[in-house]
Parts: structure tokens; C-alpha cells; sequence
């Protein structure tokens, strides 16, 4: 039994390395790779990702998970061994449904996907983007096929993202959100707020040298970070000792201050993962939406709070002294947390966010069921955008096109990001209940107990546990939009 | 049969695309990687390779080479089949006397005695770097017991490098050279040089615009090529769409000038291998002595040279006017030539280079047939030095500890360099042969004609054929010490 397990973890773990050459070709090639190298890319991706999936799912895995039944039921279920068994279990289960040559075009068409993108969304040309996106929606379709999904078909798509979470509860959690947001929206949108100062001249070689400062104030090891800089800001990289996230710079504003912060709890989580399971899946990060819950609780519960600028915003001004040495902290903090229904979901204020995720979620949903013709994609997004949030998209590069995900067959993911955001909320009031005077120390530049309480509490569970077990352990509970509706109520309506 | 075929070409596009993913990860930790991330990435290089050795070692593998064994003797043997079948057959037989668990442990020890080597250098300690040494001589010296080599030890690493190669044969070259080499050097050491203006103050920044600038004249397709720093130069990359190329920039001279032609030959040659056979092993590079000959060619029989000078000069007067407004072109044309033993191969100049190279093939030898105690390799090295090139070694960095190689397995590799020396005076004039008015073409600034010329003599052979045969096809003569001794004595004796 000992020989089966050594056996499955040494071939999980070269399932595990090959996952992460996955990452590092998927960040090179949207930070490094001169773009011809794309025909090259694609066929490397696809022979990674068939290998990785034939390993996962040869007879032999069948075979040693078999043969280890017995012992898992002996198992302390809390016990890593016990987890793994479950993770394998299930990744097994749902692998073995998908011929690997499925696998090898979805990453192929993934790749050139994503290289199609990039050109159309700076042409703003759907057009020309399409044939990618129909390829990557028919690779989808097919690959649902391979389920005898119970429920409803985005759920097999959602489960790859999200494990264990249905299309049924997200759209139950997603309607218990939209009348508050829409309602606290038109209370919002109006009032006035003097954030001209944020447009104007911030200098890119400045901004790129306190993106690295802001780095390495929130805290990392040593020599295992990098940032680069893409037209999408993502994390990746190839572990916890190489975490690698990258940002936008645009020189007449200041957002890549908080996708810079975002990112960071992207790569915080990535980094503070349980190093003695780094090559097992149960290593690896739980969900996208734990993914995104630590992410948005760096960018938005710690980077647009009262007690990180009385701490950073002298800095901040002695960067930019021209744009705001004149202007004061509350001014400023109020700004930054200016309600404004407007075009790009990465640029969304806290409140008008979430419609943007519902707009995304429900088109994706309609794109599975074949409800939508792919080609009026961009009509039924501009009107949704008009019915949630109010604006005109003047050209799909700040529409339908604004977005990476579809073009690498990221179909069923966008959820997760509100899913992420409603969690936040949850794990950093369970943060301020252990840590008494997280607020004091945030005002005095200490991010340790934060990123310690992260590590401990949610980091290190890996991927032992489903996004809601792992949720429950942090904080108690499973979702819940309750904290999240009243923190957008409590900073939001009454100032606090 | 052509079921069987389309099989071997598969399994052998997805060993190359392996190939390929190791190189990246190797160019990545070289460039990008923070150093941490070195305990990832072993296990991922591990990994890779092992599943690239299986693929190719697989009983499958053998199975339809037997099967295509007849049609391979009805095949025409200048057709692209052939080719592909005998370079298959090569390796699998190569390759299934390895044991993949070798394969993987070499990859890992390479990727681990890089990131070591790297620090042992920068503070210049031998003794930080002699157990990864003796972790990568040890597991070569298990890879030469799996073959039953009929000859030297040293040939099966040779081998790998340079095919069909022996070490007899090399050593007979080098034998050839190494009188009339020290004669000559005698001859022109003492010979004043006027070159005190090529150390001064040269901005990196400039240094990195005049790189772009020179790779981009002497020519390559768009969007295909990226050019970082490292401490070691090299090309790499995934393919002929993607060339990546390094330099490293000295603030004090121009060495960088010469290290970018150089790796230009180098990526050239990826660069313009054939496209239709790019996902097979014949469409891969020939040998490490055919590539230095690409590198050599561009470095030194351009880039030395008065035709190239008489166009660039001016060029390189406006960016650093401060340091050469006032040095006439001859002056400085003889300054790049000038003959002086040093410590440093790859800032050796034409003549003096042989003997760098000799001496390590000389304790290569040794060091496989266990002739020399590792430790005691700084003090061999010290002393062939001074008996070769009449210089003492200050310290192991800019001795023993000055090459990249040995650090990463690169054990048997380093008689190319000086294959590939003597090969590239051999190419230069059978294209000179060619094309008539070569010389005229340089000093006009136009490269089309030379690179044309080697892409259809040299590089559209790929690996087709050993490299041997493949200079025989591209200048009428297999290797020959002659024309290079006679260039030399030309060049620096006679002054042409």
C-alpha cells in the first residue's frame, strides 16, 4: 500500500511539475515570446497539456487508486494522505472523460486564441476575432459532451474553476446580489466627487519603481518574485518560491497601483501555498474564487481603506508631487472610492463591479446553451451593459473584446470573480476578529499579521479541502452576500 | 507503412516539442527566473525530460523502426524520409541504452549547477561550485558506462555534440593546429597595438540600442527575435519563429558588439532551419560545431573584417563620438584585430582562441578519464594556461570558473567551438566562391546575399546529415585545418 501511494504521488507530482511548465509557457508567451513564435507555442502547449493528461489518466492511476480504496477509508480524513486521495479521486474521475487529443487542441487553440486577441483588442475588431472565439466555444461544447452533466451544461464548465459549486447556486447568490447593487448604484451614481486629480500626468518610470516598492512593502521572500507588465495583468509563475505577477502602466493614471496590490494577493496566496505539498495537487491553489477572495481583499479591503493611505499616502504624494502634493488624504481616499458605472470591469469601483461579473456570467451561460449567435456577441453585450449599468460601450476593445479569458477558452470562469469579492468581505472580517488591532498595524506599514493570518488560515489548506469547506474553515461560514452588502452599505452610505 | 510513418513523426514532433520546452525553461532561468525558483525548476526540467526520453525510448518507438525498415531501403536517400529515419534510428539506439531515471537526474543537476555556478563565479569560490561539479562529471561518467563505446571514453560525450565525431579525430586536428597556432602567437604577441581607446566609457544604454540596431541590419523577420542579458551569452529559443539571443554589457568596451554578432550567427541559423521539417528532429540544428561555425562566421569573418567596418564605422563614431570621433578607421580596425593572450575565451581574439579551446579539450579528457581530481582542476587549468598562452590566472573567475558549461553537463562540448572555427573560414569561402562580390555587398551594408546563401548551403540542411557530410555538401571538403591557418597568416602576418 505504501509502494501504491509513493507510485501515485510520484506521478502526481509530475502531473503537478507539468501543470506549472503550462503556466510558465502561458506567461511567457504573453510577456516575453516574440509574437511569431506563436506556431511554435501552440504545439508546445498542446503536447504539454496531452502528456500531463494521459499521465493523469492511464489505466495505472485507475489501477493504484483502486488498490488504495481500502486504506483511504482507514484514513484520518483531516490527514494529507486523505486528501490527496480525494483530489486525485476526482481529478481522475472527471480527466478519464476527455480524450487527451480533446485536451491537446483546447490548449492549442487556447494559445493562438490568445495571441488573436491581443491584436484585435488593440484594433478593436471582433471580426477578426471570432474565428478564435468560435473554435474555443466549439472545443468547449465538446468537451461538456464528454459529461453526463446532471444539471445544467455551464456546470460542468463552472466545476472546472469553482469545484463542487453549481451554475444553480451561483445564479441563487447572483440574484440575491443584484436588486442591493442596483438599488445602492442609482443612490451612488450621482453624488459628486472630485477625482479630477487622478487623470493627468503620472510618469511610467515612477509608477513602475512603486509598483515594485508597494511589492515589497505588502512583503515576499526574497529573490522569488517578479513583475512584468502585459495588457492583461495576471499572476502565475512556476511555485512558491517563483511568483511572478505583472501589471499595466497607463501615464495619465494610477490603476496599476491597485491591479499592482490585486495581483499581489494573487501572488501572496501562490507563495504562501503549503510548501511541503508543492508538487502534489493538494499543493496547488483550492479555487478561483479563493484565488480571487485573496486578491480583492489586498486590492480593496486593505488597498482602498482609510488606515493603509494614513499610512502610504505621504509616499504616494512624494512620488507624485505635482499631481498630489496639493491634495488631501480624505480627498483623495474619497476618490479612489468614487462610485461611477463605466466601461472596464478591471477598473470597476467596489459597488458597479459586480454587475459587470453578472453581465459576463449570464452571457457565458447563454454562449454554452447555445442561446446566442456567437457573431452577436457584442450587440447583446452592449445592451446589457446599458441595461445594468447605464453606459454606452462606444467600440468592443472597450466592450466585448476587453477581456483575455474567452480568447484562451477561460469559458465558465467569470464568476468566480464575484464569488472572490463576496468571500473577501467574509475572510477579512474573520481576520479582524482574530486580529484585534488589524487596523493599527495596516496604519503603521505592518502587513505581516495580515499575510501570517492569510498563511495560516487560508494559504495553507491548499487544495485539501472544496472552495466552500476551505471558505467554512477560514471563516465559519460557507457564501454569504450578507457581510459583503452591509461592508458596501457601512463604506459606502454611511462614510464609515 | 505510411500509417506507421505519420506515427513516427508524431511521436518524434511531440520529442521535439519537448525539446523545445526545455530550451525555454533553460533560457528562462537564465534570464527571467528569480533564483529562488530554482528548487521548481529542476523538477520541472526533470520531469520534462524524462517524458521526452520515454517517448523517444518507448518499445513503440522500436517497433516501427523495425516496421519501416524496408521501406527505408527503398526510400531515395535525399528525401526528407530517409533523412528522418536515420536520424531516429540514431537516437532511439542512443537513447534506449539510457535509463530515463539518468535522464531526468542530469536535467535536474544541470538546472541546480547553473543557479550554483552563477554565484560560484560572481565570488569567484571554486570550492561552492566543486559539488555540483562532481554531481554533473559523476552522472556523466554513469552515462558513459551505458554505452559500450569501442573507442575513448570521451567519444560518447562527443558524440552527442558532434555526431560521428571521434575524439581520435579531433585530437589529430588540433594537433595540426597547435604548432603553426604558437608559432603565430610568438610571432605577433609582442606586436604594439594601438588599442588603449576600445576601454573607456561605452553608456550600457547605448550598447543595448546599438545591439537591437545590428541584429535588425543584419536581418531577420519581424517579431520573431528578443534579445536579453545574461552573464554567459547564448541563443536559444522555440523555433524559427522565436529566436532569442543574449548579450551581457561591459560599460568599460565594446565586447558586447562582437558577443551580439556572434549569437546573431547562432539565431540565424535557428532562425532559417527548414520550416516544413521544423517539428522533427531533421529540422533541428546539425551540431554544435556546425552552429560555431555560423556564430564564428558573423563574429569574426564579417565583423572583423575591413568591408564591414568600411560601411558601419560611421555608424558606431556617432554613438560614442566622446571615445572614437577622433580614431581613424584603420586604427580602429586593427585595435579589434589585435593578437593578445588573455585570460577569457569568448574575448580571445582570432588567433589566440585555438588555445583556449585545446586546453579544455585537453582536461575534458581527463577529467572523463578520471585522470585529474576535480578539486585540482583550478591548478591544471592555471597551468596549461601559462604553458599555452603564457598568461597566469589571477583568480577562478577568470579562470576555471569563466564558462558556463561544465556547470550545466556540458561535459564534451567544448571542442566544437574551435570544429566550428576552422569550419566557418571553410563556409565563408566557398560563399565568397558564390558569390563574387561579397566583399562589395558588406561594405554597401547589404547582408541578404550572405544569409541567403548560408540558408540555402548550410542551414536549409538541418540535421539531414552529420556534420560532416553537411560542410561536404555546403563547400565541396570536409573539415580542414588548412584554409583557417592559411586566413590566419594572411589576415595577421601578411596584413590582407
Amino acid at each position: 500500500m505504501a509502494d501504491a501511494l509513493a507510485e501515485l504521488k510520484e506521478r502526481m507530482a509530475e502531473v503537478t511539475d507539468l501543470a506549472a511548465v503550462l503556466r510558465l509557457l502561458s506567461w511567457d508567451l504573453q510577456t516575453m515570446m516574440p509574437p511569431a513564435g506563436i506556431v511554435h507555442r501552440a504545439d508546445q502547449a498542446a503536447t504539454v497539456m496531452r502528456l500531463a493528461h494521459e499521465l493523469l489518466t492511464a489505466p495505472r492511476t485507475g489501477e493504484l487508486l483502486e488498490e488504495l480504496r481500502p486504506v483511504e477509508d482507514t484514513l484520518d480524513p483531516e490527514s494529507d494522505d486523505a486528501a490527496l486521495l480525494r483530489v486525485v479521486r476526482r481529478d481522475f474521475e472527471k480527466a478519464v472523460r476527455v480524450p487527451s487529443s480533446l485536451r491537446a487542441d483546447m490548449a492549442r487553440a487556447a494559445a493562438e486564441g490568445r495571441s488573436v486577441w491581443v491584436k484585435a483588442k488593440a484594433e478593436s475588431d471582433f471580426a477578426s476575432f471570432l474565428p478564435a472565439l468560435e473554435r474555443n466555444v466549439e472545443l468547449k461544447r465538446r468537451y461538456v459532451d464528454c459529461f453526463d452533466a446532471p444539471g445544467e451544461r455551464y456546470d460542468v464548465l463552472l466545476d472546472d474553476f469553482e469545484p463542487e459549486t453549481t451554475t444553480a447556486e451561483v445564479r441563487a447568490l447572483f440574484e440575491e446580489l443584484k436588486s442591493p447593487l442596483v438599488a445602492l448604484i442609482a443612490e451612488l451614481r450621482d453624488r459628486e466627487v472630485d477625482d479630477a486629480f487622478l487623470t493627468g500626468d503620472f510618469p511610467v518610470e515612477r509608477q513602475r519603481a512603486l509598483a515594485r516598492d508597494v511589492v515589497d512593502m505588502l512583503g515576499t521572500r526574497p529573490s522569488s518574485w517578479r513583475i512584468d507588465e502585459t495588457e492583461h495583468p495576471f499572476a502565475a509563475g512556476g511555485g512558491v518560491d517563483d511568483v511572478r505577477i505583472t501589471t499595466r502602466y497607463d501615464p495619465n493614471g494610477l490603476e496599476s497601483l491597485f491591479s499592482t496590490m490585486h495581483e499581489y494577493g494573487h501572488g501572496l496566496y501562490n507563495h504562501q501555498l503549503p510548501r511541503s505539498l508543492s508538487r502534489l495537487p493538494t499543493g496547488q491553489s483550492c479555487s478561483l474564487g479563493i484565488h480571487e477572495s485573496q486578491s480583492r481583499l489586498w486590492e480593496n479591503l486593505v488597498g482602498r481603506s482609510r488606515p493603509f493611505w494614513r499610512f502610504f499616502y505621504p509616499r504616494l504624494q512624494a512620488t507624485y508631487p505635482e499631481q498630489l502634493g496639493d491634495v488631501a488624504q480624505d480627498r483623495f481616499v474619497a476618490a479612489i472610492n468614487a462610485v461611477r458605472p463605466s466601461l472596464i470591469r478591471v477598473e470597476a469601483d467596489e459597488v458597479t463591479y459586480g454587475m459587470h461579473v453578472m453581465l459576463r456570467f449570464e452571457l457565458e451561460q447563454d454562449i454554452v446553451e447555445g442561446r446566442v449567435e456567437l457573431r452577436d456577441l457584442p450587440e447583446a453585450w452592449n445592451r446589457k451593459m446599458w441595461d445594468y449599468l447605464g453606459v454606452e460601450v462606444p467600440d468592443d476593445a472597450h466592450g466585448v473584446l476587453q477581456d483575455v479569458h474567452w480568447s484562451g477558452g477561460s469559458i465558465g470562469y467569470f464568476s468566480t470573480y464575484l464569488l472572490g469579492t463576496v468571500m473577501s468581505v467574509q475572510i477579512w472580517e474573520a481576520a479582524r476578529r482574530d486580529l484585534a488591532d488589524l487596523d493599527e498595524r495596516i496604519e503603521g506599514g505592518e502587513f505581516g499579521p495580515l499575510r501570517d493570518w492569510l498563511g495560516e488560515h487560508v494559504h495553507a489548506l491548499g487544495r485539501r479541502w472544496p472552495p466552500q469547506e476551505t471558505l467554512r474553515r477560514a471563516t465559519g461560514s460557507t457564501i454569504d452576500a450578507g457581510p459583503y452588502l452591509a461592508y458596501l452599505r457601512a463604506k459606502y452610505v454611511r462614510g464609515r
